[in-house]
């Protein structure tokens, strides 16, 4: 056969190679530069192309694209969402993205994106909290103590300061995982045997569930006034994880309404429920919490332009490094018009 | 670091490993084998979950995803169209495609999908036509003599027994490598110097150019009762071949009208303009060509059941070809939600 002329090559990074880039920046300071990123990105929110992700809905799960474009430079991950996958034994979220050149069209990279989503959610959530949580928290009730769960605890430590982590799952074996990961690491670890117990003193909530269903993982009563909540599990139709109630008394800020309105916990609200978007207070457009006492909600579902900002920051880390290989996917024949010939070629050879 | 498990593993072709598999099979063979496929599909399109592509634009060209799925399989396509590459030296369309188990979310295989592309466009219009163009069609005008050409070519004979091709460009150069591409394939090759000379005796008009923007390929003179047009090129809003009075004394008949109505030649008609879907033709559910003196118009523009198709037929043809690599592209801890977990071992590794 012939060999590929340079432009038939295409950067992936391997699930291997995303550890070995992920340990070689360290995980704390890989979240960093993450939601310094998407922060970036934030600020310039209108110049995107955006759309909601395309989702192809079944009875155990969803697959979906999300593609996003700043002009320059084109995005879209490949993610599924599927709660049964556990008790298969497989991830319930699993992914993979590519950036191309808008110019050409052409690729520059395909990663891996299960390791890199984990990475951007928890780097998303806790620069929400930046901008909303209450002065000084130093906190947090971590509710689901699944895939995601080390990832915001040490997402919110490196951007937040949270000093202490007070877990619950309604498996016990989940707690104890999270809670050995976690140790060394520098939070203090605090497993709960309710949900009641996790948010004793805690000024931000997390919840972190994962089945497909109206799940009522925050009651009305359990949330005083003043905490912050990330609500990341609730990111499809018909499965969220707050009171209604909840909703109903608080600040809620949200990626991209046309998204979260069809898959957040907004859905359970009228389609005009005031909101407010995220980009907007990054970019000094709209307040944030704008008194010590208010519930702020991020209702957070996950949008392209995170994950279009997490495929780039890896991008530019590649050089030099060597934690990539090259595919050989794209057909590119030295007339560009003569793919047939290119097929007649390699036949002769 | 550990090894991942085989569950992390996905079979993916390269350009080099299809075009082994093209020429094991035969490219013929192969486009016989795949207007097969996507007859089969299209009998039971109704089952499969259908949206016009995901488009992204820019001034010099489209990134387009194309998604679908039967309800045990999902298969998509990353495509673009950049007119402009060509006089860069890069292929006009590259793509490449994933097949996923929709009961798991987890990828099935990555494909290459430029040259399948080429292949799967190259059969549906052959498709369409055997169910379309006047009986004993014998000579084919070939106009545009791109990198699609010869593929159209050689699925015009080996399903609709075509047995001349009649060449027109504007690029003479094009023209001369299409014809030396042909040469000793079974074909009668007539390079022609302009389009009325190539549409001489011709039952099957086939245009295939790539300029983005408006052109009048075949103009309403040059089209004959009788004669089934195969309009492959206008595929994207603001680009088409035959000029609107063409239309309007056409049978016309589309894949995906929601898209085509976008995309193909019929944006230049009204939007309720009558068409024809053509596996509504396939399945016996609407009238194909009702007339010899009739003129059917195959409005071409590529949906994502045929790419679906042709993804299906590569998948079932991998085994035991060795046509394919692994790639570690999912995270696949042995403990689902311990993804953490499979970090920190890489790191203590």
């Amino acid at each position: 056969m012939t060999q590929p002329s340079r432009q038939a090559f295409v950067p992936f990074v391997s699930v291997d190679n995303m550890m070995r880039l992920v340990l070689h920046i360290g995980i704390e300071q890989m979240m960093v530069d993450l939601a310094a990123e998407i922060e970036a990105d934030f600020r310039r929110w209108p110049l995107f192309d955006k759309t909601p992700r395309v989702a192809s809905h079944s009875d155990v799960g969803v697959i979906e694209l999300m593609p996003t474009s700043d002009g320059q430079t084109y995005g879209f991950k490949y993610v599924n969402g599927h709660p049964s996958n556990m008790k298969k034994g497989l991830q319930t979220v699993t992914a993979f993205g590519l950036l191309a050149d808008v110019a050409t069209g052409y690729p520059l990279m395909l990663s891996e994106m299960t390791l890199l989503t984990a990475l951007r959610t928890a780097a998303t959530s806790a620069l929400a909290a930046k901008w909303l949580a209450p002065q000084g928290a130093t906190t947090m009730a971590m509710i689901g103590n699944g895939a995601q769960s080390e990832f915001q605890a040490l997402a919110f430590k490196a951007i937040c300061g949270i000093s202490e982590v007070r877990l619950f799952d309604i498996d016990p074996a989940a707690t104890r995982k999270c809670a050995a990961n976690l140790a060394g690491l520098g939070l203090r670890v605090v497993p709960c045997a309710t949900a009641q117990e996790a948010i004793l003193g805690a000024q931000i909530l997390t919840t972190c569930t994962a089945d497909k269903q109206n799940a009522t993982i925050l009651t009305d009563n359990m949330v005083g006034s003043g905490v912050h909540i990330n609500a990341v599990g609730g990111d499809c139709p018909g499965k969220t994880e707050l009171h209604r109630d909840i909703l109903l008394r608080a600040g809620i800020f949200v990626e991209y309404p046309p998204q979260t309105r069809i898959e957040g916990e907004i859905q359970q609200l009228a389609p005009d429920h005031p909101v407010t978007e995220l980009w907007q207070v990054i970019a000094g457009q709209a307040e944030g919490r704008h008194d010590p006492r208010q519930i702020t909600l991020f209702d957070s579902v996950g949008f392209a332009i995170e994950d279009f900002s997490a495929l780039r920051y890896v991008h530019s880390r590649l050089r030099g490094t060597g934690f990539y290989q090259d595919l050989d996917m794209i057909a590119d024949p030295d007339d560009p018009r003569d793919l047939f010939g290119m097929l007649l070629r390699a036949q002769a050879a």
